[in-house]
């Protein structure tokens, strides 16, 4: 039976591959590489430094394959397919590349950004394919460091303050109120620093881009100060790099 | 200076050990590990073992300490001090121990369980040993792989959904009510199987225990066939090894 493993890599640093990781890394035959495009070319960069570093050259395949993703401020509203459609384009793909690049007793990989539970769409993918009943295997999730454990760590803060919830959102949903039942929110995805909605509010940020990569920035402190200067900070990286992420919490303050 | 290496050393399977943490782990000279009692000797063990596989003997001072803390089924009502009191009795010892135990130019290490960030309590009373101004380090965070993260994995699925938020919270605020504005809810610190009060919701659960360990059990499926089975493989567990450590996340699926 073929087999394939989900491997969260981390999210920028190299060394924040677990153990586990690397020895998923090592029994794998084949991986797979999806290149979302030249923007993020850095990050497939990333990958392959990885395997370079843990596996010796010629123990094993790699497969590179264009991801439908498009980078959306490059591809703008010509190419915008549903999330649904977006998700089954993807999933030819990876079928196409399991049934025809993958051995039937060989196991393949791919390396996640982060953690693959948090704002990833490989194992619904493979879900899909496991459900359309074409190639058959079985898969194991290696968990990673996700971007938003490295962010807290980074400003040695916890992500929930004693007995109290956090939740994870995106900047979309963050864009249509503060979540409610909670003082503490991490946002990812956010295109749009949505946090300036906030600004006036009793708010700390932590904020940090390309976390854990030579590019690392970070800035932290009450959101009417700060955000400004985040602002400055994010605008000057995207113009030098072509490309940003970026992640932050907000914690809000008891009021009264 | 002193330097301090808090470390996030995973939920329970030694290969969730970062590279970086085992780096961290080879430059301290003093490890502190502090005993919560008989029950969770486990873990201190635990700790022991990953200090042994990866370090040699020799090289490194451990030193161990009471902690303040009690085991809640152990200590019962007559001991309950405050939070903030517990804290700061807490940050006594460590404060005691980085002051006795460590030399000016030496770096000492905290293992903590899973991932620094998420209920813990260890960064806040470092902080509260800087502001006291007594003894100066400078310390610095190593993510781990969260039981949260390890959950999801073992369970071959995501936090979120696509594009939707997920929450982080405890069985004691679970029991007020199901958090709004959310349909998956990972809940931690749970002595009280809380998810039984939603048993009549339209609800998956994916709950695990000991995740990561030999004594791993996990359990899935819709709440009302779910919670029993749960109820029951938790209590054996219990009984069998006299303390238990449990996550789940609840997956509320939409109305209509
Ligand atoms: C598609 S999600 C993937 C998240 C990933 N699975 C994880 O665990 O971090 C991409 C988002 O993650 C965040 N992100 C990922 N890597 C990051 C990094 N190195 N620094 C800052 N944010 C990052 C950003 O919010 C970005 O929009
Ligand atoms: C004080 S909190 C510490 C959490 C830890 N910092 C983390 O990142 O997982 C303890 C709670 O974590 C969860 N937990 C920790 N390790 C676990 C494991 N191996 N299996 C299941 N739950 C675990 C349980 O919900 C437990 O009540």
């Amino acid at each position: 039976m073929r087999k394939i493993h989900v491997i969260g890599i981390g999210a920028g640093d190299p060394d924040q591959l677990t153990l586990q990781a690397v020895k998923a890394l090592r029994s794998t035959d084949v991986f797979f590489i999806l290149d979302k495009g030249e923007v993020k070319s850095d990050l497939v960069q990333l990958r392959r430094d990885i395997l370079d570093a843990h596996i010796p050259e010629g123990s094993y395949r790699l497969v590179e394959a264009r991801d439908p993703d498009r980078d959306r401020a490059a591809g703008g509203a010509a190419y915008s397919p549903a999330v649904g459609d977006w998700r089954s384009a993807r999933a030819d793909i990876y079928q196409r590349l399991i049934a025809e690049e993958l051995g039937e007793d060989e196991s393949g990989a791919f390396l996640v950004w982060g953690d693959p539970a948090l704002y990833d769409s490989t194992l619904g993918i493979l879900e899909e394919i496991l459900e359309r009943g074409a190639v058959a295997f079985t898969y194991e999730v290696v968990p990673g460091i996700s971007s938003v454990s490295a962010l807290v760590a980074r400003h040695r803060t916890g992500l929930n303050r004693v007995a109290r919830p956090v939740q994870i959102t995106t900047g979309r949903r963050l864009a249509e109120g503060f979540p409610e039942g909670v003082d503490d929110v991490v946002v990812m995805l956010d295109a749009h620093q949505t946090f300036r909605q906030y600004a006036d509010e009793d708010i700390d940020i932590y904020w940090g881009a390309y976390i854990g990569t030579p590019d690392e920035i970070l800035a932290s402190g009450p959101i009417a100060e700060t955000a400004p200067r985040i602002e400055r900070l994010r605008a000057e990286a995207r113009d030098r790099k072509g490309w940003i992420m970026d992640t932050y919490l907000l914690r809000r303050h008891p009021r009264g």
